[in-house]
């Protein structure tokens, strides 16, 4: 089957590789998206080597469980053991053993078809298109801000960012509380946040400062930290959705003496987001930019590093 | 009157230091406290210059509430602007424009006398003596945790230190939680810690990785921080208790990907830390280690630096 394969150094389509084993559901790939971690992942992060792609939508062509054959789904990425404490509690997205779709130890949707767990799997409502179901994923993960944290109608929300998973979150904590402010740069995509009732900033301005009850950070750049850091109230609380690997020394002493919570946080629940999508509660569509055939990865990568970029999804 | 005065460079005895002015609560000091944070202001941090001294326990001297005279009184150490939202929401020791006592523009305790604000003051009852009432304070900063985090019974706690505020910590801790484990290096004080129960480890061990749903950094140290992160469960919590300035890089990254909630923990209420002594459920004595007179304060200060030592008190 094709499949870009990345070697730790090249991203290459493959044309005859393996088709997954059985033993879990197998899924025909219709559509995938492309993430902030799968270029993450090229630049080396996780040290990865694999076929990539962890956000998707596909048929079920075969399963133990006969009534997922034939059916739209989406999968979880992360697989746990099943036996440890985290699995047991329920929490099996922290499992120590686990594997992640097209992220660690197990292969992505960047692909003809992928395999997951049962558990993993999701069935689509047929409200939400194919395009919609890619974001699934990253959506899931914005909703596990309001898993994590009790959210106060009258609070008020900074978001560091405007791209990809900022978008995200911004939509999601907009049905929680109505104040939220978003800092970015890029025109097009803070006009796209204003459409929907978020205020944007370019700068933080000196009236901004100590003002958030909650400042989430999803810009992934280092200086990301301490803008955080510079709009939180004392006693408030940062969300780091962004894996800040920091090259500069990160002064943690502003947190402790105004007792700032950071909260660290990443994949999240599925559900919640079908469920949005599903409703129209949350709308994606004007977050695609563009449809690339699989082939054509290497412009579908090019174009999903640029600045300005929104989604881009690949057609298997 | 005699006053123990950090210049930015030097720590002088003068022996004519202008007394306070009136309009606040003036006390006469019976007995002050030598911390880590004090010792930390000689090395330089918040750039203080003045009276040093934070940990305190006196006699009002005089006061606009009348009945305050003559009482024997211990003082919390912020003193708000009373205007701003923190102040009218009950958190003045979060003002922007607060003082600190002998921490930031307000002079400290290592004197014959101090003031402070009517709403600092708090009465201590008769049961608890002097010795054991300038432990107030840091008791308070432990206590603090306790008002940040709902602390279940039946959870693992670690604290990395075995020093001064690790013992409050601890003995704080263990009155919500029987599996406390203390990670620290001295025999002596591992062993006060074994007394009241607490598990003691010199080193952190394989099993412990990853096993603690909180996990407490009481170290001061800058290594402290990598070890909580190694300690503490998937969506555990780790509590910064000490101002960590890190010279190296910290990596946020595993606290993302682990979903650690980081909480900074600073200065607390000073109720239950006065009930926990007045009632003895929290235990002090054994944590002082020699008493000098205000006179013999290079000793004093050379005593509270040696590595093993615990609490050093100022009489004034």
């Amino acid at each position: 089957m094709k499949a870009l394969y990345f070697d730790g150094k090249k991203l290459t389509l493959h044309t005859d590789y393996p088709k997954p084993k059985p033993g879990e559901v197998l899924v025909k790939v219709t559509m995938s998206g492309i993430c902030g971690t799968d270029l993450e992942i090229l630049k080396g992060y996780m040290s990865y080597c694999g076929v990539l792609g962890h956000e998707f939508v596909g048929i079920v062509e075969d399963s133990h469980k006969k009534e997922l054959v034939g059916k739209r789904i989406v999968g979880e990425i992360n697989a746990g053991c099943k036996k440890c404490q985290s699995c047991l509690s329920g929490l099996g997205r922290h499992c120590q053993n686990r594997t992640v779709l097209g992220i660690y130890k197990r292969d992505g949707a960047f692909a003809e078809y992928v395999s997951l767990p049962e558990g993993n799997i999701h069935v689509m409502p047929d409200s939400v298109s194919d395009k919609q179901a890619v974001f699934v994923e990253p959506l899931a993960a914005a909703f596990e801000i309001t898993e994590q944290l009790h959210i106060e109608p009258n609070w008020k929300i900074a978001i560091l960012g405007d791209g990809r998973l900022a978008q995200l979150v911004a939509r999601v904590l907009r049905l929680s509380c109505h104040d939220v402010t978003c800092f970015g740069h890029h025109e097009r995509k803070t006009g796209l946040l204003q459409k929907i009732g978020i205020k944007t900033k370019i700068a933080i301005e000196n009236s901004d400062e100590h003002s958030f009850d909650v400042v989430v950070e999803a810009t992934g750049r280092e200086s990301g930290f301490l803008d955080t850091i510079r709009l939180v109230k004392p006693r408030g609380t940062v969300v780091l959705k962004s894996t800040i690997a920091s090259q500069n020394k990160i002064d943690l002493s502003p947190a402790v003496v105004n007792e700032i919570t950071l909260v660290g946080s990443r994949c999240g629940p599925f559900r919640p987001a079908i469920n949005a999508l599903a409703t129209g509660l949350v709308s994606v569509d004007e977050l695609i930019d563009a449809v690339y055939p699989l082939d054509s990865y290497a412009q579908a990568f090019e174009h999903a590093g640029k600045p300005g970029a929104l989604k881009i999804l690949l057609q298997s």
